[in-house]
Formats: structure tokens, sequence, C-alpha cells
């Protein structure tokens, strides 16, 4: 088999780690990095998350997968700037919202694309963040397949099965709710908490006492404003939707507190323990 | 140095991560193990968390040390049980909340006692979940000292040391609007993140895409619903104002994001981003 040329454009974590995937998955692939910042591209090629490091659109256009590791609406920025690509090229992104993205692409690039969003991170971010085995047997789900050419479907599917991630299907629209729930909503939360302890009177004595589930709970309040600015804006009926319903549950606990109905609190608080059950 | 016996009342993850704790750090240390549990008590005896297993009051008694490792309100319950305990013997308790507890102890056994709080601790309970280094280097809260005996404040701090713990003194007050933020807060936000997602029509479906980040916000929804019940009723009033300062935060971010207030919502979560530079 011919050497494929991949492409990831932004060299942070989760496209860092894809290079260090598909190198240690295979030889057959050879790794073109890009991002804006230079430092970034320096880092990348110390680390070794790529073979070579370019800005050159010609040589970004010309590889045979083109991934989108860079922040959501950066994707679809960047997607609306492609000129000239060859039916054989396949274009992945790697974003956290999916209905945007899947819908706003040009009628030209649409079948040259998939929608693809990896469930995994950590809250680091930056080339040096990034590690091998962060995909490893974790879910990556693909949107809108029926948008995407048959080809392109074929060599994102062998692709992500190479470093080792387990596929789901699904509609970008379901994606987006579902991901406000698993993801976008937590983040929220976490954001929140962390702001909570910082603003009383002496945080630094109450975080004295921080143990592992305050950490927890605020490990993802480090994760990059920036990137979770975009999504927050681009999911943000799902987001508002799933704030809402967290709300319900919290003000049902505080209520029952409150008014001192511990037996109903024992009960709401097991009904969540069933998460024990699925994993 | 003659041979210590020390009793632990309640063989769960706190108790019997202290006898495994113990065994390791020292052969000074006799261990007998008390619970109500017959099957927790053969548990422990068969994975070595203590020496022996006795539930007779009198042997209890002449231990030099008893380590209360129970639910709160149970340890205010047995506490009030206690007598004639000789003027040399050390109580410890080991439980989240302390003023209620510091407080309600009878005059008669108020020197004996130490009320502590050791900030370790999984979701997962019972005598399979111990492991020895549950405690190290963590820090223990020890409460309104001055009204301990000199002597049991002595052989409190050199046997939390001697488990490689870091103590920090506070009063029980503070200690309980302290641990309502980084602690039972958070655990009533986790259980209401978690039975938001289980209150969807597909649960399932939504768990399927969990990654890291739902993972470590509803780990701590796991937790014993009894045991966090007592925690929530001693320690009332702080945890709702606590939730109270929370929802404010969460409030604020959604406002920003229906009023498409990005930029203030970026800076809201760099503040957040803070404890980056703190742990």
């Amino acid at each position: 088999m011919d050497q494929k040329r991949v492409a990831i454009i932004g060299l942070g974590l989760i496209g860092g780690s894809l290079g260090l995937a598909l190198k240690k998955a295979s030889s057959d692939y050879y790794i073109v990095g890009s991002d804006h910042n230079q430092q970034h591209q320096k880092e990348a090629l110390e680390l070794g998350l790529v073979d070579e490091c370019s800005n050159d659109s010609e040589t970004i256009r010309q590889c045979d997968i083109i991934f989108l590791a860079i922040p959501v609406d950066a994707i679809i920025k960047t997607l609306n700037g492609f000129d000239n690509i060859a039916p054989h090229t396949t274009i992945i992104d790697l974003g956290s919202t999916k209905h945007r993205i899947s819908t706003s692409i040009k009628d030209t690039l649409r079948k040259n694309f998939v929608a693809a969003h990896p469930m995994a991170g950590t809250e680091k971010f930056g080339p040096s963040a990034a590690f091998d085995t962060l995909y490893n047997d974790q879910i990556v789900v693909l949107c809108d397949l029926e948008r995407s050419g048959e080809h392109q479907v074929k060599v994102a599917k062998e692709i992500f099965n190479r470093i080792g991630m387990n596929i789901v299907e699904m509609e970008s629209k379901a994606h987006d709710i579902h991901a406000a729930y698993i993801s976008h909503m937590p983040h929220a939360l976490s954001y929140a908490l962390a702001n909570a302890v910082l603003a009383q009177e002496d945080p630094k004595r109450i975080l004295t006492l921080a143990s592992g589930g305050f950490k927890s709970m605020t490990r993802i309040a480090k994760s990059s404003a920036n990137m979770w600015e975009d999504i927050f804006r681009q999911n943000k009926d799902n987001l508002l939707d799933s704030i809402e319903h967290f709300d319900k549950e919290l003000h049902y606990c505080k209520d029952l507190i409150e008014d001192e109905k511990w037996g109903e609190l024992n009960q709401w608080m097991q009904k969540a323990n069933i998460l024990h059950k699925i994993f």
C-alpha cells in the first residue's frame, strides 16, 4: 500500500495526539502538521507528533486526508476557504459540535467532508499535552454520513479504526443534543463550581481542603476558555436546554433539603447511583 | 514502646483503609475492628485490614485509641453511648461534618474526644474498597482542639502523622462552611448531573458518548446515599448557602449565553482557569 499523506491542521492536544496515534498505528501515514502558531509547529516537530510542518495551502490541499483539529468556529472558516479539492480527498473535522459545521459547508465540498467528534480529551492543551493513547478504545461519533462520499466514509472509518476508536453513527442534530448533556453542560457546571469557590472570602483556605471529589469536579474548569466559547456559541440552544434540566434536578434536591424530606432525598441520590451499573 | 490497642468502629473504605495504613506504618498498633455487619467483619479479617474483630463494648472501651469511621449521625449516637472511658483514652471521629458532632458530645467525654476529618475518600464503599495509601499525603482537619485533652491532641497528631497526613487546624464552624463548598455541594451537583441525564428520553444513547469529562463529573454521584443523607442533614444550612452561591454563578453563565455576551463569558471561564495555578 502506498504511503498516504495526512494533513493535521491544529497541533494541540487533539491534533498532536492524532499524529502520534497514526504514527504508532502504521508507517502507512506521512503526517504534515499545520498551525498558525510557529511555536506549536516547532514543538510538534521536536515531540515527533508530525513528520513535517507546513502552512502552505497547496501542500495541504494535496494531502489524501486533511484533519481539522481546531476550534469549531475556525473549522467552518477553514472549510469555506478550501478550493480545488480533488474528488478523492477526505476532509475530517474533529470539533465538539456537529450540526452547524455539517450544514454550513459548501455543496462543492460536501462529499469530501466527514463530520467527526472523537469523545476524548483532557483539560490540557497545546502540543505538549498530546499523548499517543488518547483515542485508544474511545468512541468517535460520525455524523450525517449519507451526505459524505462513499469513498470518504470508507477512508474515515478505516483511519479511526486503525487508531483503536469505536465508531457510533448519529445525525448531527441528535449529536449536538447528546453532547450538550454529556460534555458541554458539564463544562458549564465545572466552570461555575470553580468560580463559586473562587468568589468566596478566603478561597485559598477553602481550597486547602480540596481532595479527590473537588478535583474531579473542577478538572475540566481548567479547559481553554477560547475553545469553549466557540462550542457554547455553536450549541447555544441545546446547552441552555440542558442547563435548565440540570437546574430542575438541583432545585429538587435543594427543596428536599430545605423541607427536610430526607427519605425522598435518599431515593433521589439512589437513583443517581444507577450510573454504577453503566460505567 | 508498648503496643497500642486501636479500635476502628466501621470497616468500610475509611475505617478499613485506616487499619491498613496503621499496620503498614508500624507494628506498634494492634487493630481491633468492629462493625455491625458480620460480613464486613469477615471481609476485613480476610483482607488483613484488622488484627481481630469484636463488637464487645468492653473490648473496645479498653483500647487506647478508638476511631469512629461510621456515618455522621451514627457517630453522635455511638459517642453518647460510651461510658466509663478512662482519662487517657483517645476517641477520634472521622466524619465529614464537624460542628454538630463536636458540640453534641457529653461533657464527661469531651476531653477524650478529637474531632477529625480526613480529606480523602473515593466513591466506593465497604471493606473491599479499602487501600493502604488512601491517606498518604492528604489533609486531615482537626477541629476545636482547645476542647480536647492535651494528651489526646498529642496522640491524634502523632497517629495522623504516622500515616502520612498533613494536619490543618480549624474551628468546627469554619470547617463545615468550607466542607460545604469543597465537598458537600459538589456531591449535590454530581447527583443532580447524573439524574439530569438519567431523566432524558434515551439516557443509554447519551451515555454511550460519555468520556473523561462526564465520568469525572459524575464519579462521586456513585457515593452511598445513606452516608450522604446524614451529611446533608447535619450540614443543612451551609450546604443550602453553598448551593445558592453555585446557582448564582450558573445563572450568570446561562444569562451570558442567552444574551450572547461571548466576551464576558470568555472572561468568566478564564477566571475559573485560575484553579490551574492552585492545583
